[in-house]
């Protein structure tokens, strides 16, 4: 029988699937279980979105140009401009999620074999695309005593070879919540300068910003339009992750006609999609502010629970809908399975994603687990006080 | 400024797109341009597809299942079953596209440098998907000759390496429009069973098969189960190219299991393309019926002008909404320069493909075009008689 790629023998499994079938047989055994695990918000989708689908009238459901429908890379600028990243629609090529972004950035400036550095812990998937391109992640750890804020310039520089084509941040950050500061995204970007590196930002939690912060962005960068990349996404914007509708961004041309190459090989990005994305973009200032709200009151409920909790340290992000603590345990896939197979309080259970799985550094992350705060309040007040029981009589316990 | 990956600079430019700006030249100047170079059907996509999207109720758009929506999923098992196609819903993951299908697919049974042979003249993403794998494309001369039918299996055998790792194969054939018969197929079997290779079938346009032929599917074959892999798309099917829903297909338990691990990182295939796919399942047999009735008018359209014009030779193909013709000249891509530069007949000229970006051996196609006949018939006509006029007077005649 023939085999299968390196590549694909390689390819990492999500660390979030791998409990799946745990979660499926402990629901069979009649356990409810909070799925604090995943990155799908429970926000409905904005109407006028939903109403631009339900309008639908074109007769023949056809290829979009390969940068997107012009329409929406137009309306696009508008949206970018409110947020002070002043682009035209030629710098814009829309995506199948912001998945498709990265990988065609990736495979656009980078070889196989070339690196990229990301602090970790970072979004897992990284690990695919990286080894879906054939090209190296190299972290750099964060901490969680400072909240996983930039690590130190000089580890960046300790790491940086020959081979290194870019620097990858997340902001605000999947799997921290953190969120950075214009400070540290202009240190980023005199080091991307200084070393002649692209410094590739996925910003798709944009929105997602609280206690009165402001996000920065690498386009807000003076003198770096040909370093920065933006990976974009309405999946978390709008609620909307079915829509795939990202957004590769540049105002490198030499880049983005690279890119186009990638983007014309695959067609086009999906129609439907891009009419609601389109749309979505006369979504009310007022939707954001309830939403936020809403993330914020939800960070609260766990931020504040699990650090009444014995043992467990959780920093408070200012961003996203996650936060990353530290348990007392020494092993987050055990205790993340155990979880699920072994505990319940009163036939209730909480599915989370450890830690390991955000980190490509061996042995790091493993008293860690990262939650995402995408249930109601009612909810996640409930989730913490299985958390709170399960970690009291967790046998593997620190 | 850091620059672009070898990959990036090595990806091929679509064949067709780079005589879009002289198409868009000419029409600037008042030159009407029948579009006889793309590959989008202007049949209306079915009206049991296009309500479902109206009706479109779920409130939070949701991520579908990586491996696509279940209920899709085994739908679609009743979609092939009724093609004799009997696959289960795990034989399938959904992409977008038939473009992904093809990545994810390559990307899982072949590393960089690994070789797949494709018999030439081909659809040109082929090489824009081998060059982003890293894959190289082997290709095996067909003869217009025989209307491009399947190349002898001994020049098939003559190229054999231990880097060969598949054979893909388009049936009905783009850009040719040849259909490959059983015998043809089963010839392809067990070259791939002999030598241990994965047989690659691109299906797309299964349903475009004329003159009462049957379509042979590589899944109809015994015995290789382990080595066919379908690639499909519902893009021509149900005229839907921005559906953007393709999917990849095999009993190869091995390569569905990596395979999903390259759809996990992109997370998943569009939901609303994904729902309205579903209900084009539905489509009445008499939709079939008229879009085929009228493709064979138009084929029958174009090979009957084609093969009255002086020097011209056009196949008869059976399938697809593509013929290749030889034409009297020496530089296709000059001539279909020419036609929307300095060709005109009383104010209207015709946009074909050149040949050359089908083929990947040098100098091959160069007396030869692609025509899509996706006009209506009196387009065709009056597109028929303007490239006779032209073939005419055309200085590069051979």
């Amino acid at each position: 029988m023939p085999g299968i790629s390196k590549k694909g023998q390689n390819m990492p499994a999500s660390p979030i699937r791998k409990l799946v079938p745990f979660a499926d047989a402990a629901k069979k055994r009649g356990v409810k279980v909070y799925h604090l695990n995943i990155g799908q918000p429970d926000i409905p989708t904005p109407d006028v979105a939903m109403e631009a689908i339900r309008n639908f009238r074109q007769t023949v459901v056809e290829y979009s140009h390969s940068a997107g429908i012009l329409s929406y890379r137009q309306k696009l600028t508008q949206y970018y401009a409110k947020n002070n990243i002043k682009i035209t629609a030629d710098d814009i090529i829309v995506t199948a999620g912001g998945s498709e972004a990265i990988l065609i950035a990736v495979s656009t400036i980078m070889d196989p074999d070339d690196e990229m550095i990301v602090p970790e812990p970072f979004y897992a998937n990284y690990n695919g695309f990286s080894v879906n391109a054939g090209v190296k992640v190299v972290p750099i750890p964060s901490s969680i005593e400072n909240g996983f804020g930039l690590p130190p310039i000089e580890d960046f520089e300790k790491v940086i070879t020959s081979r290194t084509k870019a620097i990858l941040v997340c902001n605000p950050n999947n799997p921290t919540g953190y969120l950075y500061s214009k400070e540290e995204i202009e240190r980023l970007g005199r080091l991307a300068k200084k070393h002649d590196l692209y410094l590739l930002a996925d910003e798709v939690y944009r929105e997602f910003v609280y206690d009165g912060e402001q996000h920065f962005s690498v386009m807000h960068l003076d003198g770096l339009d040909d370093n920065c990349i933006l990976v974009d996404s309405v999946s978390k914007r709008y609620s909307a992750c079915g829509f795939r509708i990202g957004a590769m961004i540049s105002k490198n041309k030499e880049v983005m006609s690279a890119a186009m190459k990638f983007a014309q090989a695959r067609l086009s990005p999906p129609t439907f999609g891009q009419v609601a994305s389109e749309a979505a973009i006369d979504t009310p200032e007022s939707y954001f502010r309830e939403v936020k709200a809403e993330y914020v009151a939800r960070r609260d409920v766990v931020v504040q629970a699990m650090n009444k909790m014995d043992g467990v340290f959780c920093p408070n992000p200012r961003g996203a809908f996650y936060v990353v603590a530290r348990l007392p345990i020494t092993d987050s896939d055990h205790f993340c399975q155990w979880l699920l197979e072994d505990f319940n309080l009163n036939g209730e259970t909480v599915m989370l994603a450890p830690a390991t799985g955000f980190y490509s550094t061996p042995g790091m992350g493993k008293d860690e687990v990262r939650i995402s705060y995408v249930l109601n309040v009612s909810d996640l007040k409930r989730s913490m006080e299985i958390l709170d029981a399960a970690i009291k009589v967790y046998p593997g316990r620190k």
